[in-house]
């Protein structure tokens, strides 16, 4: 069973890949572009690193300015991050049967409420699994440092492949200081495999 | 690193089960019983099958009680079912420091808020998992078939090792209809395991 697995290169979506195909799937790794910039490098990269194949799905630039204008509404990025990820997952379950996420218990955005999930399901006839979504924060520690050797980068010193690397370039574009909008934050990304037994 | 799985002989608890072995954790499967009745017996054999260890742990009467009046209360077996599993955490993790059951997304009980999982993790210190909690009901079917050979048991047909197999025991005793309180649906067991490659 094929599945498709939004992935950002870091070390929450790397997990969800092992455990999908520990489980038998077929796992494509996916990451969004909007055509600001080649921030999909990073995930490319880790993909190769953890064995996956992996596909950059260019979507539509005016999903990301929306999210922008979203973002100097509200001040902070939690509404403009989970917009764009429910807009990913409405376009991809278009095109794809099984969608999942490395959406995590204690995140708080992106996430999808159960209507919101229960909803995509039923409308699209697809299948959206977030396999991580039980899992809180000390168990992905242990589970991710068991597996990864981990990199922590510190948010906007490195274009990551999440959707804020785009969103900080197109408010630099517009002479919008992204620090403004953006808490400084740890991302991490995969350099290496420790054990896994795969 | 050891895991104590809250374990029912069906499907979902043993896909747990296995996601957990395969994360690498040293599985013990537990299972509950009040001393009303021997409803162990169905989660051992399971146990058995799927090759892991198992525990029975032997809980005050007491909880049984509160919950059969809660159950009396309210009509309809939710809040009771939530209650046992609500004490049963409470207990189990003054003794030990991961644990996990089998709840689906699609669960309604027994289930943790946020905040209740919260509350418990901090002020016990322990970590507590659901492995499918990210999963819905498709997906699980398609899991579960795929990996075990599933037998149908119509509720209160046959002693199975959840929470209501005591419950209804304990009805009966006092001249109880339990059909009164619990609508008729089908619950599972494991006879087999199909593949899994362990």
């Amino acid at each position: 069973m094929e599945v498709y697995l939004l992935f950002s290169g870091g070390k929450d979506s790397s997990l969800a890949a092992f455990i999908l195909k520990k489980l038998g799937y077929n796992v494509t790794l996916i990451n969004i572009n909007f055509g600001v910039l080649d921030s999909y490098k990073l995930a490319e990269e880790t993909a190769k690193i953890l064995g996956f194949k992996f596909k950059v799905i260019n979507l539509d630039l005016d999903i990301l300015e929306k999210a922008i204008n979203i973002l100097i509404k509200y001040g902070y990025p939690g509404p403009a991050i989970n917009y764009i990820h429910k807009n990913v997952l409405e376009i991809l379950s278009d095109k794809y049967k099984i969608l999942a996420d490395g959406i995590r218990r204690d995140d708080k955005v992106p996430k999808l409420s159960y209507s919101e999930i229960q909803s995509l399901e039923m409308r699209k006839n697809i299948q959206y699994i977030s396999p991580l979504l039980g899992f809180g924060y000390k168990t992905l520690r242990y589970l991710t440092n068991k597996y990864f050797i981990i990199e922590e980068i510190e948010s906007g010193t490195k274009i990551t492949s999440d959707y804020e690397a785009e969103i900080r370039a197109l408010l630099k574009e517009r002479d919008i200081n992204p620090n403004n909008y953006f808490p400084k934050h740890k991302q991490t990304r995969i350099v290496g495999v420790k054990e896994w037994g795969v």
